[in-house]
């Protein structure tokens, strides 16, 4: 890519963003203030470039913000088609299935924050909740399914127990920072023995 | 007071809100707009009201958001005091906590809701971030006293599975809506089943 125009003093020189390091520094500061309360301007102004420089790569905010939205909800709707999540006992699949949001969750930390967030005020922000409302039903379905082979509880109603364990899964962006002492496979072993197995030990009064 | 709902012109003539409607209107502004993206003007505006009006009753809008987040911290701070969390094996406190933390949850949702958006931007928010912070080590000391005693399994370090905890609860907040089919009672019922003893039917297999 070539320079960026107008560049911040301390990086007077240096070469420019491409697509890729934009859309990231884009996302951290959405992130940061707010993706409605963030103008194109003070995106810029953020990252040290021109308004030209962002509209080479992207037509404008909104589609900055999905290809960010694009980055979480892709990976997450292909876990949904693994070979883990589609063959084997219902309860094994809904297993596969949050250790693979989990690791989706952990590597493009910053896009699925973004998305957790995005509240329907654009078309491009209604289309991410659509996309989220559909894997979220196919949670709903696979825990359904895991009830009727038996293998998960049934007093607890398919629906409530997919929202809470998605809702385990969700708030690991509030805490979890990428190179601190949890990785993300031992995260995921975690998630899926709370999920299914619960906290407490086996054979534990009450 | 008298009851007011939605402002519009509708309302002239009709009687001032009190400190309690000022408050729980000024809230529902927040998180539809964000906090830091709402000036005076635009919450007066929206909520039909002049600044005076609201001048009456708090001294600036941090004051709002102080009185909000006292509304989430206080009760939530007053579940860890209560004779079913202060009594008792450290399983069974811990269940009482996360009890009491939904039923705060369902009871005060807006504010709650509020509380875990404030991101530390303001000396108010600072206090509520600390005294979170303070509430969620007591969680994690409840789990760990609970692994102690062998209630909670301990091959999860405490601090993680505290937070998966309050993750499964706080997630509520995003889509528990009072006076649907699920009431708080069965709500807290089912988050206490789901996180003690997971979602597998006993004895299934993997």
């Amino acid at each position: 890519m070539t320079d960026v125009d107008e560049p911040a003093p301390a990086r007077r020189g240096r070469p420019g963003y491409d697509r890729e390091q934009m859309l990231s520094g884009a996302v951290r500061v959405f992130n940061e203030q707010g993706y409605d309360a963030t103008s194109v301007a003070a995106l810029t102004e953020r990252l040290g470039l021109s308004k030209a420089a962002l509209y080479h790569h992207f037509d404008s905010k909104e589609q900055v913000l999905d290809a960010s939205l694009e980055r979480a909800l892709g990976p997450l709707e292909a876990v949904l088609v693994t070979p883990e999540a589609t063959t084997g006992t219902a309860i094994s699949r809904l297993a596969a299935v949050l250790r693979g949001a989990v690791h989706v969750l952990v590597a493009e930390l910053p896009h699925v924050t973004l998305l957790l967030r995005v509240r329907g005020n654009s078309e491009v922000e209604r289309r991410a909740l659509d996309r989220r409302r559909s894997f979220d039903q196919r949670i709903a379905g696979l825990v359904r399914d895991a009830q009727r082979e038996g293998s998960v509880r049934s007093d607890i109603e398919a629906s409530v127990a997919a929202r809470l364990l998605f809702g385990t899964v969700n708030s690991i962006v509030e805490w979890y920072r990428p190179g601190g002492p949890e990785t993300a496979d031992r995260l995921a072993d975690d998630v899926v023995a709370v999920a299914l197995d619960g906290l407490r030990t086996p054979d534990a009064e009450a």
